[in-house]
């Protein structure tokens, strides 16, 4: 089978992962076109976001995280409990906004101006051998169509000074100020309990949070669908 | 901070990603030497494992995951379910058999040896924009230590050959035979069950499965440790 016959599949689960094309990104939400109509579904093997199309949404939980490029406890979180909730959530329940200190990030966030086609991209620096040296190779991975050299023309110019200047101002307007990275900040609001609560299972904070039909990752009781699998 | 520094954290994390060193691999239990004592603990930042060393370990739940590597229900399994939940969940809890039908997969298992250098590499595979393009910057990111064109000789030659022999035959003996992939055999068991929960959330079913203490990810109710975090 082609690849390109695959990122349906990978845009629905996780956009951005698969490379999906713009149009079909998260921030502009592919299942809601895809369930369109049965066939439609049916084609993108998307049956699972379409069971209940005609539900009202709710608001989905707004996570701002604060963090550090180096900073291992940044490291620690970004990728064991953002990018995994994350994934295992589906995009209605949970939307994140990232404030990073650190040059490549902002200006690669800045580059693919979509969360789903830059936070693979970051999840890959960040767990992988070095956060500084496999920019090159995680955009190959996830985001073939960014310019490396456009991201570190902008690292190195005006433009991400510019970027970091107003992370910076971000994270100096904090109220309550914050005391350490990496810092939560869950539906507006930072307190102990939240952040101790998102470090030790963001996604079971996130459930709790979320008023919507709880997904099946939050241990939903709803029967599972049979999800699309390959004959042999 | 030098990227060196960074290694333990995310060795501790999920060995492997950040390029963890041989003898600090999950497979040899690094949580194990780093409690040796409060001191070395601390030196790794490693306070959650070593809360309760003295408590006999539950058997792992053990998963063994027979699947093709460019079928999209497979590539789904993998990356939404199996990487999260391996990410999610310490080492004691699970314990995860790869028994891929590809190739570049099966040297890569060949060459890496230890499930933690090569389960990240396998991630980015079918997580990225190309299952068949990527290996040399998958193995940039997660496991530089190892050589590309070994492996690249390895999926040429008869070694490569016969390792999709052996695969083909285990996956032949599966009692019951196996009817589509991605197919799931947990605890040695296969049912539509097992298959239908592991689908849904293999989080949620491995928690229920394993008889040790639940870990944080399982929704423990215990009162969560501070982890380390960084100082601005």
């Amino acid at each position: 089978m082609a690849p390109a016959a695959l990122l349906p599949l990978l845009a629905l689960l996780a956009p951005g992962l698969g490379a999906a094309p713009p149009d079909r990104d998260r921030d502009r939400d592919p299942a809601r076109l895809w369930c369109r109509s049965p066939d439609i579904a049916a084609a993108c093997q998307a049956p699972s976001p379409c069971a209940h199309p005609s539900q009202p949404a709710a608001a989905p939980v707004e996570l701002s995280l604060f963090y550090e490029s180096l900073c291992p406890a940044c490291r620690r979180f970004l990728v064991q409990q953002l990018f995994t909730t994350w994934l295992l959530l589906p995009p209605e329940a949970l939307s994140i906004t990232l404030v990073p200190y650190g040059n490549a990030q902002t200006c690669l966030m800045h580059e693919a101006k979509n969360f789903s086609s830059y936070f693979p991209v970051i999840f890959c620096l960040e767990s992988g051998s070095s956060v500084t040296k496999t920019l090159e190779a995680c955009l190959q991975v996830y985001a073939p169509q960014l310019d490396g050299a456009r991201i570190a023309a902008c690292v190195r110019g005006d433009t991400g000074a510019a970027l970091m200047h107003r992370n910076a101002q971000r994270t100096e307007a904090l109220d309550p100020p914050h005391q350490y990275v990496p810092w939560v900040v869950v539906n507006g609001k930072h307190t102990d309990e939240l952040q101790a609560q998102a470090e030790a299972s963001l996604l079971g904070l996130v459930c709790r949070l979320y008023q919507g039909e709880k997904p099946e990752a939050c241990g939903s009781s709803r029967t599972p669908e049979a999800p699309p699998r390959c004959r042999r």
